[in-house]
């Protein structure tokens, strides 16, 4: 059997952790949730009987202690301050942590005094915390691969297109708004951070290039035409069907020239042939595209993260992000 | 200024690599060549004035030993025992050695003998010989970033499609011939090893995957109508336009079950909206697709050499595979 294993979160991303651990022979020695209490884990993950109980987040530091797993994934909420809670019970057990927390994913200049607290806190504790997940692989290592086979880039371009109709309806998404209303409210939100920019500053410290500005901007997407929303019923020609988050950073080479690396996040309502992607380009000697259709976004987040365990557990203690690590073996 | 590179072979790759590594500021240290003996290296590959003459072969080994170069590029022909008397004199004036030569990028098995003496050969002159070029990411490190993201791989495939309008005419492709004469010949010529081999052991070892068979075959690509071609004028439909080389593993995963590793080097007359591409594509949870349209084969082959130089200088004395190296940094 497989090292010891903890989950904590279990919705639609830690059910699908739990059945790779499984079939990866990981044993499962507690599963953290917010609901399903009592419940065995296994059967509430739609698998077979497991024998383990999803236990209530009080419990946690009580069961972690009993149980002393070697690694916890945490995929429970967004943003770095909102998972701190969770993160002191995870390291003073001294339970190494794997995130798919999109700030966790480099967090060192967007959070600095909230990453220097948790490095410590990991330290002290000798394991260790990484942030990984869909921004792994693609948000870092197929950049670097493309600037690998390259002589010189000058500007690296990550897009990444999804279809808000497979998500909840929210409103922080700006379907249907008005252009006025759209920049009214993105204008507002100015404060909270594109969960690609820290794959973009990942994707830098990996190169090798110094960061000399970062920045982001909301776009809304437009409709061009009447257009039929599973979710949101009709949205009209001319209004949101969602938006872009993009983030653009100008960085230093080793020559001293000044690249551009930009990321997009296209999240919108789809019509006609539009469907999910990821996609590289890179404009330099030679120019590069690299297309990946209709990524199963859900399995290479999950995968990622259960293919990175053996990394985290054998990292020095701390904050270590999987840029230091190299790309999974 | 850094370090000493020979260049041996100037043909089309090595004016290119001779570009490069004087833009990434590289000393040369000589450049040995089949023509243009005596003319000025800068001049004859349309550059400026450089100021390092031509040498002929029989001159090598004077002038390496005079010169000095940390490491040489040998770009002069395919097939491992046709590069062995350079090999030697290099070795032996204790230069390391990147080559594009295509069966040196993994050798072990194709060439063990062969591969055997020249890892000897190297070790005691504690220098290191590496092969390298266009699949040193594009036919390992991009298939291997795919396994990294998914939970389980079955099949693992690699396509690379180019036009032989780009090359000189050659009786070697089949161009023309109809079926039954196409598998007369390729029948005869099925000694030599598809250029895509190597690279395919490399993937499996780069994968800890271990190979219990590996085959290769070729199939003629067929005109649907007639094709007018640059070089070859009218192909009448149904005759071949060239090949499909075609390279099959199946090996053992960590698992103990069975995946199959596939390549396909496809090579022959367009017609239509035919273009240039590298292509992965994996059978597994999840299943992905990666396409990387019209590649700029020449500026990856020698970026990815030139960028190579580091690793190889470093590492250890011997036959090292970029496999050994991880990703171009």
């Amino acid at each position: 059997m497989g090292e010891k294993i903890a989950l904590w979160g279990f919705g639609v991303m830690n059910k699908i952790m739990l059945k790779y651990l499984i079939e990866n022979n990981y044993q499962i020695a507690t599963v953290i949730g917010g609901r399903d209490h009592g419940k065995d884990a296994g059967e509430a993950a739609g698998l077979e009987y497991l024998g383990v109980k999803v236990i209530r987040p009080e419990e946690a530091d009580d069961v972690l202690r009993e149980t002393r797993p070697v690694l916890c994934i945490l995929s429970t909420i967004s943003g770095l301050s909102l998972i701190m809670d969770q993160l002191v019970i995870l390291a003073r057990n001294r339970v190494n942590v794997l995130t798919i927390n999109e700030d966790a994913f480099y967090s060192w200049s967007i959070q600095p005094q909230l990453t220097q607290e948790i490095d410590s806190m990991f330290r002290q504790n000798l394991v260790t915390f990484t942030g990984t997940g869909y921004f792994d692989l693609l948000g870092c290592y197929f950049g670097s691969l493309l600037v690998g086979i390259s002589h010189k880039v000058d500007k690296i371009s990550m897009k990444v297109q999804f279809t808000l109709d497979d998500f909840g309806v929210g409103d922080e998404d700006g379907v249907g708004l008005s252009i006025e209303e759209f920049e009214k409210k993105f204008a507002e939100s100015k404060g909270e951070i594109a969960y690609i920019w820290p794959p973009v500053e990942a994707l830098a410290f990996r190169l090798g290039w110094k960061i000399l500005a970062i920045s982001q901007k909301h776009e809304p997407t437009l409709a061009p035409v009447d257009i039929q929303s599973k979710q949101y019923g009709v949205i009209e020609q001319g209004r949101a069907t969602g938006f872009k988050a993009i983030v653009t950073c100008k960085a230093l080479r080793q020559d001293n020239q000044v690249a551009e690396i930009e990321a997009q996040s296209i999240g919108c309502i789809y019509h006609g042939d539009m469907e999910d992607y990821c996609e590289w380009e890179t404009i330099g000697v030679p120019s590069l595209t690299l297309k990946m259709p209709k990524p199963d976004t859900n399995a290479i987040t999950c995968a990622s993260t259960v293919n990175r365990i053996k990394d985290c557990i054998k990292a020095r203690p701390g904050y270590v992000t999987v840029v230091e690590m190299g790309p999974i073996a």
